[in-house]
């Protein structure tokens, strides 16, 4: 485009011919067909399809935080939806698990490519979803059908159930979807409640309840497969909680997620027990509570939320502070309270901080920049890591066994993890007593087929799975040589040239100009530039004498050549270099 | 500089005054002085000094690596010298503890900074900063003097002892600086050898002794002072580790740190003791593993390493195979070898692969890569969260609080590590009965006076110690304006308009030439540059119309705003919009 060209080091590549894409058939009358297209090669951007006689059901519809090294730039991806495109007159549902973000963050973005179909889901996901899709105004309308847990209906030909799950948002839920050749069963995320590793009595009655039906295939949560045994309930989590708001003597200021719904209902329930009062930091936590009385899950007595300018109204120990910003973001509550950028809150010696969850892998960094400057306040500081003050949404291993045997499918897929996830998954079943090939280990975009309610048949070509990317306004297809360039600029920063060249005489009109952002310091740099001027001027006339007329695309491409080898000679450090030659 | 202003978006501000940078006096003859330079709020580019008499003693020379998001196109950050360029005549010594690069890593850079003054150090670290040194032939020659452990010198007017010191590198050491008033004791890293929490004998004796001297002020380790009780005993690891080369049926593949020295050293010695073979993958493996021969402390057995080629020749029970990349690293030999980018290794679901290694802060998503990448090959994966096949080399919180109490110093001063390490290692020997008073929880340039041995003066200003970056060839402050360029450039990229405007009437001479780069994809976005040259056009005449003469930079602004709220508005990304305007 233009003229600045782009040669050498700063050119683009070629963009790949891109293989067609493999879209296969719909499936014969004795096939079920299952393909996840996003959320078994990661944590995030989850979902799959079902596909069974003419209907075709999606199961959640996430997106995934990515981080910036590999993805410059880039606001989130999700899960490529091409196939659901091709067939979008047969897709009769998407069926949303629960309302965070790894399960609802695609919707604004998504319905509409493939018809807008209705969503399922129960009541307070349904308020999240909407309350997101608020923000973009320009998306479809969303036709959502709020269910019941313990419910069924027919959509499209087919029977499909709904039944509740241990998670840590309400209204947490699992489908089971019925085929000609048994059910489809579905966990969306969970984990068990239990104690001491003995399942209660509801996880019982209702797991055995599924496992009367003939199940076809298992999909279930992977997340801590990773990990041995039984996770921390989180009744242990609360009660630890409130076991410190009962004996702390100063201001208790409790960092977590809005997203874990349920903790933060504990909480403002037990300061009203023990007749505290809760200030709320944060827009998402506010938000969240502002749902959470919307939909009656938390019923408020007046004047326990007060605003952080009555905090002085009360004694220290008669007020809990719950905040955003656990995961260390450098402007969320947490953060600007322990930096005294807060405007009301300031934090003293006598307060105790609970960080009340784990850190999310690639946030340590930040998260070690808070807890320095929680320290630098002299605060007592209580994290997951010291006390049961956190504890996951995910089943461990033990769990997820006892879940699959209960299930008891003849077929088994771990999904909503990576790849290592979901291979501890399959190997902690197999130990148990699963046949190996009844495990599908899936990647994204693999069609797996039933045939037969028996026999797998895995296609060898996968439907397209590459992530779409959210940039800026931009939703689609990675582009890889935007990548590249913002990873090269982060790096080395740019160089560009520009300069008037007499088509004749192939002389420059005057000495170079040359534009440089984040690659060396400037101001200390005046003798490198002023050589390069020269050298600029030098690689221009050599490369042009005796040329008639002149090409100014050979001279780029000199120019480009011998700035890079220059500067990096000089500097050690490789900018983009950018000629922009006039001809006059 | 050129013409290609920088106003608006794109452009920069003026550098910050710089405040007058503190440089206190030299000490009075009653003054013990330390001042930190590095490493007491990171875990890093560790330095400090000790100043008594006329004598200044430096600490440790290392560096630290800093996160691309934060610090784009940055290689290290060292400690800030100019403290010791003031005072270089009065520098003795640099002593450095051990061979880790957070210890070595600055001595090419910054030895030259101020005089170039003796290295104290023992023979491996000698061996491998001589090692590093050859990589910057440009750099002055060094001057090492190798010390025995249990030895004494006298540098300058001051006796300085060095003792032998638990790490996880051989060689490792601490020192005590005698001063008038008492020695200044540092540990350098360490932990204890012990069993079950008992202390091993030469660890009780060795520190008893240190416990006899009239001890000032003691500096330790602090890395690990948030975890409770004792570390691992690295013995435990080689114990771990060497039932597992026992009862493997396949090949064994370790992934660890080349600076896990004796953990390296071991594991070749069982090697040779169970008739196995050791296959080196990884450069810095194939260094040290030189070094360690050279220096004595590893004797091989002819034939005990042998080339991976000819791996194909034993039993796959008798094949070893340490390799770097245990953090996820790209490039290295175990992502290689598990994503089958090497020439010669092929995994197998036969292999066993044992990560001997904890994954450092940041590292996290690298690592989860290589996690996925060996699962994919079906192998037993065995890590540090599964088994005992990794241990620090740092002291918990139960090993520090024994140390300190040994060494009885009237001052203590915890170091090495981010402040929420040193504040948990004040805190718990605190909790033992150390006075809060005699403890001093120091930030980087804190200048700490110790007066009539009593006394602690800790002055109001601190001496320069923002972080020095290395950045390609050039060292030097941290210029904000090119990082923050970085972070833009990686963000939303760039947009530069070339225009050749007519002096005389304010029009362009055709249109305009745009450069992107990292921006938008753009061969998918050509309606959206065809309306940016339009507005670009209408802009510059708009703004130029009655204007005689034409005022370039006028122009300039009006555009940048122009443009940068215009792709703003269409693409939600805010690229460094850069206007060049060639009047003709």
């Amino acid at each position: 485009m233009g003229r600045g060209g782009r040669p050498g080091r700063g050119g683009p590549s070629a963009p790949k011919p891109r293989a067609a894409e493999y879209i296969p058939e719909p499936v014969a009358p004795n096939v079920v067909r299952v393909i996840p297209l996003g959320g078994v090669e990661e944590v995030g951007r989850n979902m799959f399809l079902v596909e069974t006689g003419n209907d075709i059901f999606v199961c959640d519809a996430g997106f995934q935080f990515v981080s910036e090294d590999s993805n410059p730039g880039i606001d989130y991806v999700l899960p490529n939806t091409k196939y659901l495109e091709k067939n979008q007159d047969r897709v009769r549902a998407v069926i949303i698990t629960h309302g965070h973000l790894d399960h609802i963050g695609g919707v604004p973005f998504l319905m509409g490519r493939f018809g807008n179909p209705p969503i399922y889901t129960q009541n307070l996901t349904a308020v999240m979803i909407q309350k997101r899709q608020e923000e973009y105004p320009e998306m479809p309308k969303l036709d959502i059908r709020i269910v019941e847990p313990h419910s069924s209906y027919t959509i499209g030909s087919t029977r499909v159930k709904f039944f509740p799950v241990t998670h840590s948002i309400p209204d947490s839920m699992g489908v089971s979807i019925e085929t000609p050749f048994g059910n489809v069963v579905a966990t969306g995320d969970l984990k068990l409640d239990h104690e001491g590793g003995v399942p209660a009595e509801h996880e019982a009655k209702k797991w055995a309840e599924i496992g009367k039906d003939n199940n076809l295939l298992f999909i279930a949560d992977s997340t801590n497969a990773e990990r041995d045994g039984f996770s921390v309930p989180e009744k242990k989590v609360h009660q630890t909680l409130e076991e410190i708001m009962k004996t702390v003597s100063g201001r208790l200021i409790i960092g977590t997620f809005a997203s874990q719904f349920e903790r933060m209902v504990h909480i403002i329930q037990a300061a009203e027990r023990l007749g505290k009062k809760v200030v709320t930091e944060g827009r998402s936590i506010r938000t969240n509570i502002e749902i959470a009385e919307k939909t009656g899950l938390l019923k408020l007595n007046k004047g326990t939320i007060i605003s952080s300018q009555e905090i002085g109204d009360y004694p220290p120990d008669k007020i809990v502070i719950l905040a955003t910003g656990a995961q260390g973001e450098e402007f969320a509550a947490l953060m600007r309270i322990a930096t005294k950028q807060h405007k009301t809150i300031t934090m003293t010696a006598r307060d105790t901080v609970v960080l009340s969850s784990s850190v999310i892998p690639g946030n340590e960094i930040n998260v070690q920049r808070l807890k320095d400057n929680l320290f630098r306040n002299g605060v007592a500081l209580i994290h997951y890591r010291s006390s049961d003050v956190h504890s996951t949404g995910h089943g461990n291993s033990g769990e997820l066994v006892w879940i699959n045997q209960q299930v008891n499918a003849k077929f088994f897929m771990p999904a909503y993890g990576f790849y290592s996830m979901t291979a501890s998954h399959a190997k902690a079943v197999e130990q148990a007593g699963r046949p190996r090939e009844s495990i599908i280990l899936a990647d994204n975009g693999m069609v797996i087929d039933i045939v037969d309610g028996k026999e797998l048949n895995i296609h060898k070509e996968k439907v397209p799975a590459a992530p779409l990317i959210v940039d800026g306004f931009a939703i689609g297809d990675m582009q890889e040589v935007v990548i590249r360039d913002r990873q090269m600029l982060a790096k080395d920063g740019m160089f560009v040239i520009i300069a008037t060249v007499n088509l004749k005489t192939g002389k420059l009109r005057k000495s170079p100009d040359i534009i440089s952002r984040g690659f060396i310091y400037l101001r200390e740099s005046q003798d490198l530039l002023n050589q390069a001027r020269l050298l600029i001027k030098k690689t221009v006339e050599d490369s042009t004498r005796g040329m008639n007329p002149v090409d100014l695309d050979y001279v780029k491409n000199q120019l480009t050549d011998t700035m890079a080898g220059y500067l990096f000679s000089r500097t050690n450090k490789a900018p983009m270099v950018i000629p922009v030659l006039i001809g006059v």
